[in-house]
């Protein structure tokens, strides 16, 4: 196992119980010898459901079933298991899946569309017949509303640390609660990326709420963040609301009762997505790129994004070199309506390029000191519109090489 | 300086003169010190030009000359210098640009928008301002019509070895010959990337017919190759016909009369082009991507450039490793038309994976065996079409981290 990645949070958050929710982590032996690798939440009947997933034209089993059961809009489990992703696995990978629904709907009394089912690990191995199925009742028998970090934990791969976070927010006057955590270290690219996230709150909000709200905070999330430009066949992020705090019903995505809901929801989502940058494979810096004068929000994300996946500009930042000139490389590949001559490129608050051209009597000196820290920072500005992202990455590293030259094997 | 390549060809090709084109390398010490770092080509009156550039949105100084110049499909001589891209200089190097033509315009006799220049090296100092057109008339000196491999040598960058290619064809019973070189190595993607190509024949075609046949023939050519992802701001290939060769007047690119004409440039265009992939910046692996059973050709080239600019597939294949579930990964983010249950994979020859999954009693011997090797081969049939497409990449390696992470210090 790698050592924990220098950009980790000094600790797992405190995650509080949320009324209606019980989560269980359990060595089923899929893959992984001597740790947990299933993971199972239960959600109180009555619990409402939306999901976001990869938009890979090679989804895996458990996406496809995810993609089925969710215009139901109820859920009661979540079943993840590690080690084995079941993507490209044939007719005996989509028989574990409905094995797997089969056997949860009958110990939580529920129909097989309310088992929600995810997977994570090497693609292309139909993962073991009987092994999830076997461990459900024994998982089952450990659930408990406090084991958060541990679920967190037993869906982690080539993760180096378990990401959660929490929330609370105020709903008509009523406070709600919201936990998530999720997973991903590599493939990780925009639209959903080798990324697990279950997000869990106690609101009273409808399915047709909930989904509205997930999309809407998935893009500045989520599918803001690059680790290396590859999107996973598995990717799903799900928000499941237990209808257990008192507050008026809301029927609309857009009443501004939810504001704050919103808000809390996409800082949550942020939190967990920026954590599985911070997590990167081999990553060394976290990199946050703002950009602003663009042609509108999208494509300032693009631009953003096209910077965050330029090889160049990620091994440049490995070493130290605030290497601007890539950077404009970056922009232009971008496809974005762009200006050479209206450009600025900053790293660290220092306006290092401006009017088409280095700024005059540069000092690279406190660019040069900055980019010595782990947190590297810049800031373009396209100069054309009001477009603004915030798009986050890690640096390009031998660690990257090393841990993706020897996953599999 | 880097070791040559291990997948360097064994030498430069022997390249015959062609009437009308002259060739000169000199030490003008734009960065470098103790090589030379300045190419003139001088084609007799007469000749015509066809090009095609970067579709970068920051395209470099040189790049925005030529493209001035190009509708008037006339060239006296093509400068190039290494070490400086002259790429975001501002009005410094514009004028560098603007006195390199205009000192070599009066060299040769000709007009300034007779003169093609092209730039390659570092990103945003400009250039030193006189340094180019001092040298110019003692390049201009050393011309001879033999200095085919000083040429190629003098453009490079992070190249390890100088890349040539020859052919000869038939138009109309003349045989006509092709000279080429090109440079690249690094920040090398679709859409032309860190290459400076230029090809000349004693052809006795007009410009006019000239650009179709260089635009046709970069699509399975320099638009089919990739490094790492990174388009260049600097991209240029020109064809050059010195009208040397006696054959009849040729007024339209689809006469049957070119087609051995056409083969031949595609020919060398590929040669070049694949010599820019083993040259790739720390390449140990050359890799051959065929795609068939696409909607189309071109969603089979974007199908297999996903897979060739995938760091998770070079990286298993820098690694020895037949991922074949990355492979599938790749073509599911590649945005074009798949469905799982039809696409196929074989590593080396063998077949890996089918309709939806792996195939039974798959025997992964002969495949390790493959992957051992420097040359890999992966077909990828999507079963939905007949689109077909051949791209060409490199595995992403340590030597990669290191080269990029030093390039500019």
């Amino acid at each position: 196992m790698a050592a924990v990645s220098p950009l980790a949070p000094e600790r797992f958050p405190d995650l509080a119980p949320i009324a209606g929710v019980r989560l269980a982590a359990y060595a089923a032996g899929v893959r992984y010898a001597g740790r947990d690798d299933l993971m199972v939440a239960e959600l109180v009947p009555g619990s409402e459901i939306a999901g976001v997933f990869t938009r890979s034209r090679m989804p895996g089993h458990p996406v496809t079933w995810c993609r089925q059961c969710l215009p139901g809009g109820k859920v009661r489990a979540i079943i993840v298991n590690s080690g084995n992703s079941n993507v490209f696995t044939g007719r005996a990978g989509w028989q574990v899946v409905e094995a797997t629904a089969a056997t949860a709907a009958g110990l939580f009394g529920c129909e097989p569309s309310d088992i929600f089912i995810s997977s994570t690990g090497v693609i292309g191995e139909p993962p073991p017949p009987d092994k999830i199925v076997a461990a459900l009742p024994s998982a089952a028998q450990a659930l408990s509303a406090e084991a958060w970090e541990q679920a967190a934990r037993a869906i982690m791969t080539t993760d180096t640390f378990p990401k959660g976070s929490t929330a609370t927010a105020t709903i008509d006057g009523a406070t709600v609660r919201l936990n998530g955590f999720a997973k991903g270290s590599g493939m990780i690219a925009p639209d959903m990326a080798t990324m697990l996230a279950y997000v869990f709150t106690d609101a009273a909000l409808p399915a047709a709420v909930l989904q509205p709200l997930l999309s809407a905070a998935t893009k500045p999330s989520f599918n803001s963040i690059t680790v290396d430009s590859d999107t996973s066949t598995s990717d799903t992020v799900l928000l499941c609301a237990t209808q257990q705090a008192r507050h008026a019903p809301i029927a609309n995505s857009d009443d501004p009762r939810l504001d704050d809901f919103r808000r809390a929801l996409e800082t949550l989502m942020i939190d967990l997505a920026t954590q599985i940058v911070r997590d990167g494979e081999g990553a060394e810096k976290f990199i946050t790129i703002e950009v602003s004068g663009a042609e509108n929000d999208d494509a300032a994300r693009r631009i953003g994004l096209s910077i965050g996946n330029s090889p160049l500009v990620k091994t440049a930042i490995a070493a130290g070199d605030a290497n601007w000139g890539r950077i404009v490389m970056a922009v232009g590949k971008a496809g974005e309506r762009a200006d050479r001559d209206l450009l600025s490129v900053s790293v660290g608050g220092t306006l290092i390029a401006a009017q088409g051209g280095p700024i005059p009597g540069y000092d690279e000196g406190p660019v040069a000191e900055h980019m010595k820290g782990r947190y590297i920072t810049m800031g373009i500005d396209i100069g054309i519109g009001a477009g603004r992202a915030t798009v986050w990455t890690c640096d390009l590293t031998h660690g990257y090489v090393d841990i993706n030259g020897s996953y599999r094997s």
